[in-house]
């Protein structure tokens, strides 16, 4: 199947009607807004997980509140001390999965009035959750995608309710969703050429891109089955660096306008001391910065409110590869037998 | 080098000597205990950041406090909303690095005490820590293995002093890592043979062993420059699970002893559906669970206090492979040039 032919490539590009649409009607009213100084739980797993780390800065930003990412296998852990002055909210596509039922029903245990952030009202998470914050992405057959992008909205909305400057902020991001997307059509080629036949691959995140680098990474192991590990780029020179040898691609992912510097002394070290293959995905709009390879995204606003954007390259980019391998893009080799086979029945 | 003549070896087994003397001497009186109730953030990097991970369990357990671990590098966005009703510890083996300079202006800027955990009291760390908890590992010239095991057992010591059950099962502690290291002889190599030739290598943690893995994962790509990559059994399946195929080692790392029939469910999963070659690393003393090939480690006590025992194969595993392949087991590629060359100096 040709790639661009594919239900994915569609889902990439529903992507930013679903924020417009959530932007519109996303019943966001003052009592689902997170109280404040109140820190908040935001559980989460796989793509869900992802959202939820990378909506945490904004959480962090503008409410001034811990939004906790937590695994949501850890609930076995967390439901001793939910509910102690923090709040929660479970972010999950289905509503339905295994993880999620474990967390919702020790919420429920305790009495603890919880967010269910969902595609699906009509599931246990929507049903269950004290106030549902319907994703209203549709149906998605791909891979996380669509629901991926509205679960970091709506959370990104959370946080911004209230605060003027990042609400004017998120009212763009469709149209630089959109921009985004037609700037990578211009290089995603080069981007899969670039990653195409090696045999590992690192993406690393700077500062709040460590969750960027993690999903993307996700992208490409799930859609390319590619050895692609996703960290931040702070984790990565403590250690992992030492796997780089020459050919090693290392895709360095940051908010570019304010830490440029910052992206390219990493870079320089990778290079000249690592010889590791590096090229930058950022927010500057050169297509070249000090000599490296930039495959840009276009966000104006804050890093904390910029990871839908920088991540879209990312989706265009795996379903590239996948075409180009020859995979059937909207299949899975395992992920639905997890999903019907794999999962303990609770309700 | 014969990887049992390196500096790394010895320095693998002076841990339960180490972790004695912690258990003897840390000066750890009531004043240095969290307070009840209140949550505190653990800051760390690298191998010190997977300490924290491990140890936050048993914060959850016996205190009923999120010890919640924290990327040092995430400091810029943690700054804001520190101290307000939290605590604060920052685990850090030199007490010198970038990362934990900057996370400690912060604390000190807005006039939070901190404990600090480090290997070296006279740091910058030590000496602007409200209490330091010094690690007495002492010099370590290989990659951290005294000083991770040592940053687990002062966390583990500060979430479970009060709490009589949880301090019975320390005091064994060291007892219980020369049982494993000793177990772990036995099946060092055998390990080693299994993950050998492999092109990528996945090892996963169930539950509290997500760390673990991660841990794993760090010791292997420092010292073996292996493509591996750690991260919880529950993650895994959302999404990685796709690269599996023939030949690919996926490694199960679990507390057993309660939760075998998860584990084993799945790797009847990884293995039956997604061919994936799996052994176990459990508590459990069996070489085989149903037909699975079990590497044990020696652990009696509480899952939130497994991680050190379960840790230890890995760092043996690391060292034989190193060896094995003629690496310099005590050297570094390109850790040294970061310490020396890439922080930026802050005082």
């Amino acid at each position: 199947m040709d790639g661009e032919m594919a239900r994915l490539w569609e889902e990439i590009h529903e992507q930013p009607d679903v924020i417009r649409k959530l932007w519109n009607e996303l019943p966001l009213r003052l009592e689902q807004r997170p109280a404040e100084g109140k820190d908040i739980f935001l559980f989460g797993t796989g793509a869900s997980l992802s959202a939820c780390m990378q909506a945490k800065f904004a959480f962090l930003k503008y409410r001034g509140v811990h939004g906790a990412a937590v695994a949501a296998f850890e609930a076995e852990y967390y439901k001793e001390i939910l509910g102690r002055g923090s709040m929660a909210a479970v972010v999950s596509q289905s509503g339905e999965s295994y993880e999620t039922k474990v967390i919702v029903n020790g919420l429920l245990e305790k009495g603890i009035p919880f967010w269910g952030i969902t595609n699906n009202e009509d599931s246990f998470l929507g049903k269950n959750a004290r106030c549902c914050l319907p994703l209203m992405a549709g149906e998605e057959l791909g891979t996380a995608t669509k629901t991926q992008t509205a679960s970091v909205m709506a959370l990104y909305m959370m946080a911004a309710i209230g605060h003027e400057g990042a609400m004017r902020q998120l009212e763009k991001l469709p149209e630089a969703m959109e921009a985004t997307l037609q700037a990578s059509e211009g290089y995603k080629q080069e981007l899969a050429d670039f990653l195409s036949d090696r045999k590992a691959i690192y993406l690393t995140g700077l500062d709040a891109h460590a969750p960027t680098a993690l999903q993307a990474s996700l992208m490409l192991k799930e859609k390319v089955w590619l050895h692609a590990e996703g960290l931040s780029l702070a984790e990565f020179r403590h250690g992992p660096v030492e796997v780089v040898e020459e050919g090693i691609p290392i895709v360095l992912i940051g908010y570019g306008k304010e830490k440029i510097d910052t992206l390219l002394m990493h870079a320089d070290f990778l290079t000249k001391v690592c010889h590791g293959d590096v090229v930058l995905v950022t927010n500057c709009q050169e297509n070249r910065i000090k000599g490296y390879r930039n495959f840009p995204y276009i966000w104006e606003g804050d890093e904390a409110l910029s990871h839908i954007c920088a991540t879209l390259p990312f989706q265009l980019l795996a379903a590239r590869m996948a075409a180009q391998r020859g995979y059937d893009i909207d299949g899975f080799k395992y992920i639905g037998k997890v999903l019907n086979q794999y999962e303990k029945p609770i309700k």
